[in-house]
Order: C-alpha cells, then sequence, then structure tokens
C-alpha cells in the first residue's frame, strides 16, 4: 500500500434525495461505480420526464472506470446505466434477474450487444481494479438484490445497496447474516447504508403479511381483481399469482413493462407461474369475472399508467366495471399523494372497490425500518458511519440513531450529491465537492434544460400569457392596423371580450402619443392588467416598424 | 306537520372533498346555512390563490336563508363567510371565539359592522325558521367548537361538525356525550359525521400526548426554539405558551395571522398567556437564544410563510441560526407533503434542528379516529347516515363503518357534493343534482377562472412556448425584415444560438414560397422543433402585412 493514497468516496446521487442512486469509489488510477439509478421529477420540475445523476465528474476519467456494479434491479438503480454506457466503456457487474432486467432496458435503448455485462452472484467475490468486492444477498422487493464488501488497500467498506432484514421473505432467502458478521470480525472500516425508511420506528413488516391480505381480497372480491404495482416489484408478482392459483383465478400481466419483467422473471427462474394461470389480456377479458386477476402499473396513480387511465376512462382495452376490485400494493412515494388519492376518487365514482395501504396491508416497504437499520449498525461495527440512500432529513434521522448505537459522533458523515469523502491512513474527513446535482431528461434532451427554464415555465403557468403584436408605419410612427393580441391561460372568452379591447385602446394610445418602445407597452398593459383583475400574466411585445 | 312538505339536505361543499365545507338545510320556505370554509388549491390548479364553495343555489333563494351558523373558527369552515355575506344578508350565529375568528377575517375584507354576527354558547338552543338548533360541545383543535342538533317537523338531524373525542382535552372540556345520549334517546332520523380520518383505525391520541415531547424539546434545545402550526390551532398556542412558562423562555407570536388570532384568543378568554412571558418579536431577537421561543406560521412549508421564507433565507426580520430549534407542529395536508419535506430538508441545510410529527408526538389530529366514529355511531344510533368531511375515498371508508355497527347498508348515503338528498314521511332519498363544484379565487377573479385557463397554462408550462412574428409586405407578400422570435420555458441561451436561426430560416422560406398562412407556419415549425429536441413548445405566430 503506498502511504500517499487514499479511498476516495465520491456520492454522485442518492445523497440529499431519494433515487437516482449512484455512487463512485477511487482508489488510485482505479474506479469502481455502484449504481446507476434515475428518478422520477417533483411536481415543481414542470415538464421534464425524469431525471438521472449528474456524471460529469467521471467523464474525464472514464479510462479510469475499471467496472459497474448493479445492486439490484429497481429504475433507481439502473435507470441511468444506458446514459452512463453511451459514456463510458467498462464492464456492468449484476446477479442475474439484476442483469435481465438491465438487458430489457438497454433493448429499449437500441444498445443491445454494445455492453459488456456479466453475471455475478451474490456470496461471489470479484476484482475490480484493487478492488476485492464481496456481494452478499439483500433481501429488499426484488430478488436478487445484494449488498457490497469491498476490501480496499485503505479498510474495508461495506455498502448496504437497499436492504431489509425480512426473516420470511417470499423467495426464502434471508438477508445474509453470517457475511456482516464476518466482516465485522475482519473490522469494517466505513458502513454506507440504506436510510429511506429511517423516520419509520420498530422493524418493516414482512412481505408475507401481504398473503392474508391479498388473499382476503382474492376470495371476496365480486368480480375482477387488478392489482397495481410496480413493475420492477417481482416478488409481489409472486405473491399475487400464488394467491390466484390457490383461488383459482386465472392471472394476465398487463402493459409492456410488467409483461416484459414477468417474462425475464419468469425466465429466469425468479418468479413462478403456473402456465394454465397464466393468460393473456385477451383471453382474460372473455373469462368470467370471478375467474379473473389482472396486474398492472400505476400504483402511484400515474396519468398515463393503466390504473390512472382506468380512472378517467380512457384505457383502450377495456374499462373499470361496477364490480371491480382495485388494488394499489404500493405506497405512496411523497408527492405523488394527491395524484394517487384523486385516482382512488375516481375509481370509487367509476363503481370499483379500492383496496389501498392506507386501508389493508396489501403493501409492506422494501427498506429497513429504524430498529433494522440499527440491527444493521450492531452487526457490521463500523468504525465510520456514512447514511446514503435518502433525503437530508432521512440522512440526519439515519446519523441520529447511529449515535444512539454508539458510533461517536465525529465518526458520523452525514454528506449530500457532490461532497467527496476521503479515507486516509484510516481516517475519514471531507475533500472538495464535486458536480453532484440534478440532470433534467426531457424528449431528447439531457442535461439542456435548467433550473432558469422551469423557473420560466412556472412563470408561465402562474397567471398565462398575453401577447401583442404593433405594427407601425415607419415614417408616421403611428399604429398601422390595430394591435394583434393573444392570450393563454390568462382570461376566459367571457371576460376578454371587455378587457382585450381595453388593452387594445391602451396601446394604441401609448404608441399614438409617440412612446412605441416595447418596455413602455409592457410596464403599461402591465398596470392596466393588474387594475382589472389583480393577476399578472407575462406579457410579450413586438413593435416592428413597416 | 305540513305531509308534502320534505327536508332537504343540500351539500354545498365538503363531500367528496377535504375542505370548503358547506351544507345548506332546506325546510318549506327556509334555509339554514351550516358553515361556509375555503380549501386551498391541489398542485395541479395552476395560479389559484383559493376556492370557495359553489352557492350559486342559494343565490335565487337567498331571501330564504334564515340564519348562517359556523360550527368552529378554522379555515375551512369560515373562509368563504365573506363571499358569502357579501351576497346574503342572514345572521350568522356563532360561539363567541369563532365569532372573534370571523370578525378578524370580516374586517380584513372591509365587511366589518356590515355583517349581522350574535354570538351563541355550547349547550344553548336557537330557532331559525322552523329550525330548532341545540348547539353542542364537541372537542376540537380549536376551542369552542360545537356539533349541531337540529329539530325539523322531518326528523332529528344531528350534523357533528369537525370532532374527535379528546378525553383529556388542553381546555379540559370534553365533548358534550350527555348530549349525544339524550339525542339519540329522542331518535335521531339522520346523522351527518365527519369523515377526515375515516381511514385511521383506533382512537386519535389527545392532544395532551404532546405537552412532554414539547417539553422534551424546550429542555434540550440549545437555542431557539422556532415552532410552526395553523394560526387557528389555538390549543397549540396554549400549549406552546405553558412550556414557555414552565421552561422560562420568553414567547413571541410572529406573523399577522397568527399575532391577531393570538390576541383575540387572549382577549377572549381563550388563550392563557402571561404577560410576563408574552414579547415582542424584535425583543425576542435581543434576548439570549436558550431563553427564545418563536410561534409562526409555515408547518406545510408554505413558501409565503415565515418557515418558507425561513428555509430560503428570505425572512425579512430574522434567519435561521446554527442551534436553532424548528418545531413543525402539523401533519402533512395530502399534496403538501413534497413542500414540507423540501423546507425540512433545506432548514437542516441551514444548520437547524427540525422536529417534525414524523419523528416525534409534536401534533396529534383533531378530527375522530375510525373508533371515534364508530363511538359516535352507537352514541347517536341514528336511523339513516351520511359521510360528510372527506373526499370520496373517505365517505366511503366511513360508510363501511357505519355498516360494522350495523347501520343497514340501504339507510347509508355516501353523496358527493351538489346531490341533493330528501328526507320525507321518514325515509331519506336521493334528489336533483345542484351545482356543487370548485370556484376558483385568483386575485379579484372569483369563478372567472375555469378549468379551461388552468389546462391552458397547464399547456404553457410543459415545454414552454415560441412566439413568432412575421412581417411582410403587403404587395410583394414578401419578408419586410427578418420573423421576430421569442421563447420561454423552452431552451436555453445557448441552445437556442442554433435552433433560433433554423427557425428564422424556416419561416422565411414558408412565407417566401408564398404560404404566409399562420397555421402553415405553425404547422412547420412545431415539426422542426420535434424533429431537433422531441419537444413541443406552445407555438404563437402573428403575420403582418403592411
Amino acid at each position: 500500500m503506498n502511504k500517499n493514497e487514499k479511498l476516495r468516496i465520491v456520492p454522485l446521487g442518492g445523497l440529499g434525495e431519494v433515487g437516482k442512486n449512484m455512487m463512485a469509489y477511487e482508489y488510485g488510477e482505479h474506479i469502481l461505480v455502484v449504481d446507476a439509478g434515475l428518478m422520477f421529477p417533483d411536481n415543481d420540475m414542470l415538464g421534464i420526464d425524469y431525471i438521472i445523476p449528474d456524471f460529469e465528474y467521471l467523464l474525464d476519467k472514464t479510462s479510469r472506470i475499471s467496472g459497474i456494479i448493479i445492486t439490484h434491479g429497481h429504475e433507481d438503480h439502473i435507470g441511468a446505466v444506458p446514459h452512463l454506457l453511451s459514456q463510458v466503456s467498462a464492464p456492468v457487474y449484476a446477479t442475474p434477474l439484476t442483469r435481465g432486467l438491465i438487458e430489457v432496458k438497454l433493448a429499449r435503448n437500441s444498445l443491445s450487444g454494445k455492453a459488456d455485462l456479466r453475471t455475478v452472484q451474490a456470496g461471489e467475490m470479484i476484482q475490480v481494479g484493487p478492488f476485492q468486492v464481496e456481494l452478499f444477498h439483500v433481501c429488499h422487493s426484488i430478488p436478487d438484490s445484494v449488498g457490497l464488501g469491498i476490501s480496499t488497500p485503505a479498510g474495508l467498506i461495506v455498502h448496504s445497496g437497499d436492504y431489509k432484514f425480512d426473516q420470511t421473505p417470499v423467495d426464502n432467502w434471508p438477508t445474509d447474516f453470517a457475511k456482516l458478521a464476518e466482516f465485522s470480525q475482519r473490522g469494517v472500516t466505513v458502513l454506507l447504508a440504506d436510510s429511506t425508511n429511517a423516520e419509520r420506528p420498530g422493524w418493516t413488516p414482512s412481505e408475507r403479511v401481504i398473503d392474508p391480505a391479498l388473499d382476503e381480497v382474492f376470495v371476496n372480491a365480486p368480480g375482477r381483481v387488478i392489482i397495481a404495482t410496480f413493475a420492477s416489484l417481482i416478488s409481489r408478482m409472486q405473491q399475487v399469482a400464488n394467491a390466484a392459483v390457490h383461488r383459482k383465478r386465472k392471472l394476465a400481466f398487463v402493459g409492456m413493462s410488467m409483461v416484459d419483467n414477468a417474462k425475464i422473471a419468469r425466465t429466469l427462474g425468479y418468479l413462478d407461474v403456473p402456465n394454465e394461470t397464466l393468460v393473456s389480456l385477451e383471453e382474460a377479458l372473455n373469462l368470467p369475472v370471478k375467474e379473473v386477476a389482472l396486474m398492472c402499473t400505476g400504483s402511484q396513480g400515474e396519468p398515463s399508467s393503466i390504473v390512472g387511465r382506468l380512472s378517467t376512462g380512457t384505457n383502450r382495452q377495456f374499462d373499470i366495471r361496477a364490480g371491480d376490485t382495485v388494488v394499489l400494493s404500493s405506497h405512496p412515494i411523497p408527492g405523488n399523494e394527491e395524484t394517487i388519492f384523486k385516482t382512488i376518487n375516481r375509481l370509487f365514482q367509476r363503481g370499483a372497490t379500492v383496496i389501498y395501504d392506507a386501508i389493508s396491508p396489501i403493501h409492506v416497504s422494501g427498506h429497513a425500518s429504524s430498529e433494522e437499520q440499527k440491527l444493521l449498525l450492531n452487526l457490521v461495527r463500523p468504525k465510520y458511519f456514512i447514511p446514503i440512500h435518502g433525503e437530508l432529513r432521512h440522512l440526519k434521522r439515519h446519523a441520529a440513531l447511529a449515535g444512539q448505537v454508539g458510533i461517536p459522533q465525529e465518526n458520523i458523515l452525514v454528506v449530500e450529491n457532490g461532497q467527496v469523502v476521503e479515507l486516509s491512513e484510516g481516517k475519514l474527513s471531507l475533500a472538495e465537492r464535486v458536480p453532484g446535482g440534478y440532470v433534467f431528461v426531457e424528449g431528447q434532451s439531457i442535461g439542456e434544460i435548467g433550473k432558469d427554464i422551469i423557473r420560466e415555465r412556472e412563470q408561465l403557468s402562474r397567471a398565462g400569457i398575453l401577447i401583442i403584436t404593433a405594427t407601425l408605419d415607419k415614417y408616421s410612427n403611428r399604429l398601422i392596423k390595430e394591435p394583434e393580441i393573444i392570450t393563454r391561460g390568462f382570461i376566459s372568452p367571457e371576460d376578454s371580450e371587455d378587457l382585450i379591447p381595453m388593452v387594445r385602446r391602451k396601446v394604441t394610445d401609448i404608441v399614438n402619443s409617440g412612446l412605441d418602445s416595447e418596455k413602455t407597452i409592457t410596464d403599461a398593459v402591465k398596470s392596466l392588467l393588474h387594475n382589472e383583475t389583480k393577476r399578472r400574466p407575462m406579457i410579450f411585445v413586438t413593435v416592428t416598424k413597416a
């Protein structure tokens, strides 16, 4: 070990936010990237499709990236892989299901065959430059999830990934306690662990608690059962399939992502649905309603999802009928509550019975709650602790929990994306800041839409717009014709009957009095509109002299 | 009793939504209005200030309105009183604190002295036309709240208002169980009861549970304590004042609504703060930080509130300092979660410790949970039940609870705003629908902004706008000068350097080839922009011939 060399921990995503997780570990000339996820926009990020990590930091160091490890197949860990691989060529290591889901994603981005994907198994060890990485199994809401034990010349790092300590997981494969204990015996220098549920007291329930609730729905539903969840929640698919088999309903997966993911999970042996239970949507729609279960997306009320469309009566292949039971098997992601509740209300209005997590245990979290987080800390007994995966409030709370189990305050580092941390001679300290912000993806634009543009959109939406075009005779400086006025989002057609002529008169008066600057007109009209309506639309004036 | 006369129950607000509660009871020629509240806009109601009930139904019947009773002083029950009184002159009955808060509101709307306000006390009976109304005390998160027993020729109606069964309320005045039991003995025909917390199992905790949590904050805070809550949460003010007295901190109320409400509550004897504890903000800012508590608004993260401004560093009189402890004493109203969590994260970034309801019992709901709702049903034993105050999901859930305690399904009516219900010869049935929608208030506009305008704002905000002004020679039909182009919310200045000249060329080509219609130009530019950016801004074209 070169005494001058340090381990650098570079958080590029997921610290200070929930989603788009991404971390880089650097030692000497080598960089190991862990995860590359996306996140969905907040309500105030108008028009944005999704957000990926800002990995500008890596772009002049791509030749030093020795490997990329993806801990599991959820969007917030794999969603930016196509973006990363379009700029970086390094081997991508993933367990079989995770690899399968990455392949589905690469195929949709026409990147199949261009990536160097390498299958690894939980329990294996891989060497990535100076990093000796042991992948250990963790329970999460998708099978085949792993955490990482990363041995470096600077010490042993444990990176939890998303995890929970489910003692009775659906796939009967609990988190690898023995490996965690072994790490502890070897001495862990830094633990980086999932903070998502740091605010939740106690212990996240086992996924098994869902089984009786689902079974009750399958028994009591007078008609079809329509279960909505995330397309990547493979273990929920298994639970629904089990209920369908048990209660003799046929099951159809509906929607491209749900169908694709179910197919890859079945092919790879992570989802067991008997052939005689699985039917196509078309077949399902022709069966007696009591014999049908449909599984689709839309548990967050997304307007373009199948449940979103069912709630507004705009789904193509089928509609909600009285007697349908719709199960929303997920917990609201913060910011989505309003949309979800509107969707629930609309489904009720259409005659469905709606079962959702506030009234029935049809969902449990895939993330450790605070008692589990304390257990991980006590199992691993790290010298240093860095909470990851969460908004600042989650990281702060996780840090407080670490304090409660005896990690000294000065050995806990709460940092946000872009704050580099260095481990040198057994001591962890803050280093420089690097870019770590949001990269907005919208249409073909990646990173070109910035906060300024979002702010302009917000201004446009606040009170609408009014566009004035005035054409003047270049000799007389008088209007050649009446000013043209267009409005959007400002005033109703009825009200505009009075107001627009007033605006036109005002513009005419100003121009004809010799004050024809666009600014003068804008200010005068702004004040007229505010006096008349107490509202402030954006005003755009074009004066042309012809 | 005229056998042909019916009691009509006309829900004008609060059924199918949380907020803007308003109900009309009609018998013969007389109308009794209960409550007139406002609600705040959903995230997708762009630009709207607030929403009031659509009481168009009443406008051609104003002379028949015999009285207006306000059950308590929260915004969702009194917020539309100024709007109602600008069109209706009828006596307004309210308990002293509720009346005081209405007076504050009328004064702000320059309506003081114009309203016929009448003070009533819980336990009193008033006659409003044929309606004999007994006001009974209920616990809620504001003192002096009442429910109503309304004796009519058609039967006894119990209207709960907002309530909970707190056995140890802060003001030591529990809900009037005896009166409810008495109603039950007389025989209740219809119960209308608050559904807000129908999804919550069990029993809402007593407000007393907040005391130890607050006290812990007051003891442990190394600096100032800043408590944010709703300005109308008078009982929370009392609890904070008690903690301040006990822990020897001076207390300042901050912000106009907080100051006004505290003043009226103290004047009327509903808030007990010793003179030596109460200080002005200016005095508080000059005291040692360990001796200060500030109480202000902003617990929902509202950007314009004091806590909202503190979180973004834009508050005028003081800033967050390291060592401040900020307590958000409320539960997120659905739709506000994202804003609240951003505010919490920003306060942490500024060095404050933040205490909020997810991590400490510093707030309890003012509404009955499902076991209390069942208790009310069992106490009152109504023949018919109509769940009120809630989104459809809450009403449905409350209806299910009523079924559990033995109300026959056919005697439970789940209706939304505008669905009139008639009680005739002891039988309750659906009647016609009347207007019952949203009336948007924005600036001086009341009801002029409709869904179409909101939809236009949404379109403006999705991908921004591009404005093209082309001026043509009216003889040659050729451009007199280059087309003018303005964009907002669409493209960054850097990207526009390439794109805008392309648009200009495209417009020039089209016009000079003789196709100068605004539609042709719009379509061509739309397709150019979509090819180049995969985005679809709104395009506005004005062609002028000069």
